[in-house]
């Protein structure tokens, strides 16, 4: 009988494939099979990331999901998913599933874990996320001290938003998209959005990055995007 | 006349070397010098987690705080390791400052980084912080979706840590050390005692976590703890 393989939830970092972890690095050169998140159709942006470091012969098993997906059909593919990834584990294989960023940081990951996780051995490889990142890039200190730092999804209402970012010393808006109109009027209505930097694809080569206030107004912000916000604004290179 | 080196800010990730990222890496295994935050007697984490990435000649510049500084000293010290780092660099060397987890994500590095950016050439390479390390090796799930997430320094007041707990769907409470039974209060407070997990030391050696409820009350947490906490439970796993 074949010793059962491992499931490894393996965070490859936030875009540039050196922001994986030596961790990481590993096991993406042994894994026989790789998982990873996709659109229903074209290229996954994960295995994109970590394709650098993969092997030549490596098997992929892609999970499509439909961006606009409802709750019920979303776990009839992770069961799917969830099934293929344990097959192989049976048979010996090592499974890397690759998650953009960090495995547990608002990525799907969460959905295979709960199914995998008390049939297999699973280990997550923790990852730079963009949380760190795009602070990273721009050059400007995330959170320090006694700052509550609020992580907030744009996809809130606009007043659920306000309200957020008026709480924290320092927040980080994610999944910006299509809602970045809604957060500029709550950024201007907690009187932040002079100290709001915003950063698309923070270490890809598409990196983009600019303060709000020089946005175009009809800037087409895609969903890996953010904006960086602390009330010290500048006041911390004093 | 020699080319002027360059000043890395790297995050060497939470305590497993493993976790430091291969950019941070290939910059550590060829710095000549590298400066690490210390306290006033005895060794860096810093540089203990990099140790293995090192150079055998490299030559070390300890940045020596007091624990308990106040401003006026702890500016003094910045002032100094920024005056020694520039000068290694405008004598071509480059010079690693080693930084636990990630550089800006409440780390020393910013004081640093606002002396030395404008006058030398600085780049931050991002870390895996200790933020999405302790829900990894716990199998806890951090935030998804429309969570927010909410990091909340444990030094804060008892009223406004029950208030910033109030807020958030997720939280991490992070440097707990003495402020753990004023922490346990709050969560009482806020009705999400059950709710929380600590964790000490993620990822390192001497990594230990349990449900906080089963924590000895006269347990002496370090400034390396944190207490991951969902409204959620482990409703995720459904």
């Amino acid at each position: 009988m074949t010793a059962p393989g491992t499931v490894y939830g393996v965070g490859v970092g936030p875009g540039d494939p050196e922001l994986i972890t030596l961790k990481g690095y590993r096991v993406l050169q042994r894994a026989a099979v790789v998982a990873f998140p996709a659109p229903l159709e074209g290229d996954s942006l994960a295995r994109g990331i970590a394709a650098p470091h993969l092997r030549a012969d490596v098997q992929g098993i892609a999970i499509r999901m439909p961006m606009t997906a409802s709750r019920f059909p979303a776990q009839q593919v992770y069961d799917r998913a969830a099934e293929e990834i344990g097959a192989h584990v049976r048979q010996g294989a090592d499974v890397a599933v690759l998650c953009e960023g960090d495995p547990f940081f608002y990525g799907s990951f969460m959905y295979l874990f709960a199914r995998l996780a008390e049939a297999h051995a699973v280990e997550v490889i923790p990852g730079v996320s963009s949380l760190t990142a795009a602070p990273a890039v721009c050059g400007l200190p995330l959170a320090s001290r006694n700052d509550v730092l609020a992580v907030i999804p744009a996809p809130l209402e606009e007043a659920v938003l306000a309200e957020r970012l008026g709480q924290a010393e320092a927040a980080v808006v994610i999944k910006i998209g299509r809602h970045l109109p809604k957060l500029r009027r709550a950024l201007a209505a907690t009187g932040l959005l002079d100290n709001a930097r915003y950063i698309e694809h923070a270490t890809m080569t598409t990196q983009f990055d600019a303060a709000l206030t020089d946005l175009p107004d009809d800037h087409a912000a895609p969903y890996f995007s953010m904006v960086l916000v602390h009330r010290r604004g500048e006041a911390w290179r004093q």
